[in-house]
């Protein structure tokens, strides 16, 4: 799909993603080491009252299921080569409740804004919604994506 | 450290990551398998012409080198409770330039802004610029950081 092609507003399921108390800790281990994300009889005496997932966790499990569903760079499959890296990044990351062990999160895109970039006239930055909820509807984690997306060739 | 004993503007290093094509492709492999950050030889005839590593990856990085210091998660220490969870988030994450292995990235963080939070009236939100750079001084990495931090009590 072309910039062009790129539908706004719709929001699109990725997936869904089932925190456990071994994939939580698993994470921890490696990138955020705090007794809440990484021992459950620990945190049960810590500020959440129990193991909670590192927000770098839910937020890395978004990239996994946008990999899975062949939404990820999008503009890489192009010829962008090394000299144009250009990454506009992410805005407005948060996350809104703990997300505790057996919880599912669902993640959800939604493109709402497509813009020009005037110093790189064969991309156009498409700038999307993306939420993570639980099987109750509750927004456990939501950010802003910004991604290149290469243009129809005129 | 209480919220009003923070000083603002100073940067802090925050430590060094050196990323190896071993930790690139371990973290592809759990959250970000796209050919470019998960396998070397492939990597070479893409658009990056060369293994680099997930973005998610140095923003994880990050937070281990904050968990390392000490620096992480300061409200948590204090008795916010689980209803009274809040996470402004981050803003403005940025990638600025490949990471390719090899490169060791050092962290640094910087204070530059304290607000009150009228409906938290025992916290105060800490804004800091967070920045990832090589050997050379360049910037491959930043984004603004946003913690509560308990006040010192009255």
């Amino acid at each position: 799909m072309y910039f062009e092609d790129i539908p706004l507003g719709g929001k699109i399921t990725l997936g869904s993603f089932n925190f456990t108390e071994e994939n939580i800790i698993a994470f921890a281990r490696q990138f955020d080491p705090q007794p809440f994300h990484l021992d459950a009889a620990a945190a049960v005496n810590g500020p959440y009252g129990g193991l909670i997932a590192s927000g770098w966790h839910t937020a890395a499990v978004w990239m996994k299921l946008m990999v899975a569903n062949r939404r990820a760079s999008e503009a890489m499959d192009g010829d962008v080569s090394q000299e144009d890296y250009l990454s506009p990044g992410t805005r407005e990351m948060r996350w809104h409740l703990p997300v505790r062990p057996g919880l599912t999160l669902t993640y959800t895109t939604e493109a709402f804004n497509k813009r020009d970039w005037p110093s790189q006239p064969r991309l156009g930055l498409l700038q999307s919604r993306n939420e993570a909820r639980g099987p109750d509807e509750k927004l456990y984690y939501s950010f802003i994506s910004q991604v290149f997306i290469i243009r129809k060739p005129k």
